[in-house]
């Protein structure tokens, strides 16, 4: 079933991407910016047709603010099968992202965008009790998610197990875990845990990870949201990765 | 002018802080939950009343959704001045955050939220284009708000140069700059510069800086969000100035 990608960055990263298969964009009528040349360009490579339509005709098409004036009738998005990620990140150091049930498509797009950003080969997330690849993730993630390889699993315990036995390390992040995302070696293979807004990374996945890392708070709140702690911890592995490359 | 501060952690973290002064707290009726044991206990303990409401009666004064069934009228909040935050922070090698007209309230609760997990000293921020500290901010910095000291100034431009004739150094976050923040030292006095979300820094503010620094990228996408961004340069810095007790 089609459904409707929309704003700037989500309707480029599909055209450039070309994982799935966009059958129309659509933009406002008389607009002339950067941004629409840069569409109209992206659609002519890709044998896109381009449609213009009223600002009106536009708004109640996507139904939600935010289109910038650009949207596209897309095929649905690819996931990744879990053994064609594990064989794609089968290469050098694989560095996994797990997402334990978040279940608010802005810090799912978030979490996406900076898995992207830091070079991770893939996220997994749950079937159930998460948000999923949605047109209002791909927008949350600035079109990051239309590169990603995403992996949607059914249980994440037998996931983590899968992983284990292919040798990699699982890190779960936990607030009050001992050890600090700084002491520890982030730079063999390795799948990195991230929990749910509300609880966190549930029991039973939390005992099947091999260690659990805090980030270090100086302050007395809980902990810092969901997508800023995947984004200290995904760029702490990205600098222990890369320490001759960046310093 | 009194306010309505809502949600468990803003009214927590408000009375927790002392900082304003609270009126009277509300609370759902009849709800008996360990948040609420809580906020009870932190109410009788500052001396401030509590009342029941209805949820409907919570709903209509509140607003907005998200308020959790309490909610606080509240003095504003109170602003340090620039004097006073260099003051406070004259001691061992401060470290600020400065944000250059970031207009979305949930990008500011969460920079000024990891600020506060972070240990920054302060957080400083523009009269003009700016989200300001309003309810909806303390709401998305977790209550963390209510603690941090935070500063509004006039002039960006004006404010940088006083920083940097008090003897600390002043780092723009800057998607293209060619130094990265893992090559910069970042344990000295220092002010940390972050610009808005459309924009990024302006042109003056940049100008001004004594250096610029990316967070590397891997992917092809623009930058990461100004929240995530922020959260991986504030840590980068907690990183290089506790080397000892981290490691």
């Amino acid at each position: 079933m089609n459904e409707l990608i929309y704003g700037y960055h989500p309707v480029r990263e599909a055209l450039r991407a070309g994982k799935r298969h966009i059958t129309t964009v659509f933009i406002t009528a008389g607009k002339r910016s950067a941004r629409f040349t840069d569409i109209r360009a992206l659609a002519k490579a890709a044998r896109v047709s381009v449609h213009h339509l009223s600002p009106n005709e536009i708004d109640s098409m996507v139904g939600t603010p935010g289109h910038q004036g650009i949207c596209a009738s897309s095929g649905p998005f690819q996931t990744t099968r879990l053994d064609e990620l594990l064989q794609k990140s089968h290469q050098q150091d694989p560095l996994i992202l797990l997402l334990d049930q978040v279940v608010d498509p802005q810090n799912l797009g978030a979490l996406i965008r900076t898995a992207y950003c830091a070079g991770l080969h893939g996220v997994i997330i749950t079937k159930d009790r998460s948000s999923g690849p949605s047109p209002t993730v791909s927008k949350a993630s600035a079109g990051a998610m239309e590169h990603i390889s995403l992996t949607r699993v059914t249980n994440m315990v037998t996931t983590i197990k899968t992983l284990k036995e292919m040798g990699m390390w699982v890190a779960g992040l936990e607030g009050r875990a001992g050890q600090s995302i700084y002491s520890a070696d982030l730079t063999g293979p390795l799948a990195l845990v991230i929990g749910g807004e509300e609880r966190g990374i549930r029991t039973l996945v939390k005992k099947n990870c091999d260690l659990l890392l805090a980030i270090p708070q100086a302050g007395h709140i809980d902990s810092l949201n969901a997508s800023v702690a995947g984004g200290v911890v995904m760029y702490e592995a990205y600098r222990q990765r890369n320490l001759n490359s960046i310093l």
